[in-house]
């Protein structure tokens, strides 16, 4: 389903929208719509967010960053696994835990690895995932080494609440062959939608539908 | 190749072996000849078994352990990731000081990425790689990420030096729907090889080879 997705609005449960905001991000030509985000993601508010979207017929999926905020009935579930890591824990420790604990339940139809690159050195994320920067030299070689080692269906440039750069991101287009290129990070106009959309497969829009529902129906650019 | 591959010699460099020996383990009907070992794996040592081996038709690959003892040469790359490390370095840091190093001297095709999961707690390669144990409760976890989230095209459980445990191979076996499944550790008869075939799609034999190779020429069931 990611595949097919050239935008996506990224709904973080632990922030507010109104249902008439909601309503519209829903019933945009969105092609997804995300729950996912950094700090306090709960059952409480992911089971919020997941029964106020299903009342519409857009595909939802879950990022799981909280293994006790994961609950049935999405449409998908994306478990990150940070590739810039420096503790092997975030590369796939948790997702270890969440097998553990969920194993049984568990179908592989509806789940995908996503791994990530953080490139925002300053966001919550990135200090998170006890991240290491990744500078202009390193890119092409984790990105070969995702695309041709790795072999991964995805890879996901995270800048996190920040614009990326688009030199950046065209390294990344540069390395992959194979590998979806998901962009997300700080788009809040059609030209940054725009200007994302020549690196990246799939862009994703997070911050601006909390803030400015009517720009962020404009990066909607097909 | 190594899809193809049921039965692998795997010399280590660093182990001596007699000219004599050598022929029949390079005219054997093993698939392919693996160059790597844990221990004192050098630029020369390589060099002089890819030298010796290179004289006869068989297919030979390099496990790449060491940057500084890489060449061209061989039929095919294999890089090591260890899955069960406890250090982000044996999983891909190792891999990315390679990729800065020889960049511009790779061909892709050429080179493929090697999960393992190190069993043997006593081996120096578990203790060099900083590996965590893996118990028959945690495996099935480690092999369906493998299998299922990574997607991986292989997996290498390595007994290095121990004949393992054919219920844990069981288990393997049973979580793997699509990678192809490697086994080495400690082979050194027919019944042994016929046991582990069971579970592995390709087995490898290593030190026997280096200690007497009538019986190691026995492990080819075929």
């Amino acid at each position: 389903m990611l595949k097919d997705a050239k935008h996506i609005f990224k709904l973080d449960p632990a922030k507010e929208i109104t249902d008439e905001d909601l309503e519209k991000i829903a019933e945009s030509d969105t092609d997804m719509i995300l729950v996912g985000g950094t700090d306090n993601v709960t059952e409480d508010n992911v089971l919020n967010a997941l029964s106020r979207v299903r009342r519409f017929s857009k595909s939802v999926a879950l990022e799981v960053t909280n293994k006790d905020a994961v609950m049935p009935g999405f449409d998908h579930y994306f478990i990150p696994s940070v590739f810039n890591t420096s503790n092997i824990r975030w590369q796939h420790g948790l997702m270890l835990e969440a097998l553990r604990e969920y194993s049984h339940l568990i179908d592989y139809e509806d789940i995908s690895m996503l791994p990530y690159i953080i490139m925002n050195e300053d966001s919550k994320a990135f200090e998170k995932a006890e991240a290491k920067p990744v500078t202009a030299d390193e890119l092409p070689h984790y990105i070969d080494m995702i695309d041709k080692l790795y072999k991964a269906e995805y890879v996901y440039i995270e800048y996190s609440g920040m614009y990326g750069d688009p030199e950046m991101m065209d390294i990344v287009s540069q390395h992959t062959d194979n590998t979806h290129v998901i962009y997300g990070g700080g788009i809040s106009s059609k030209e940054q939608a725009k200007e994302m959309s020549q690196y990246a497969d799939t862009i994703v829009v997070g911050n601006i539908i909390h803030e400015d529902v009517k720009r962020a129906l404009r990066t909607i650019i097909k």
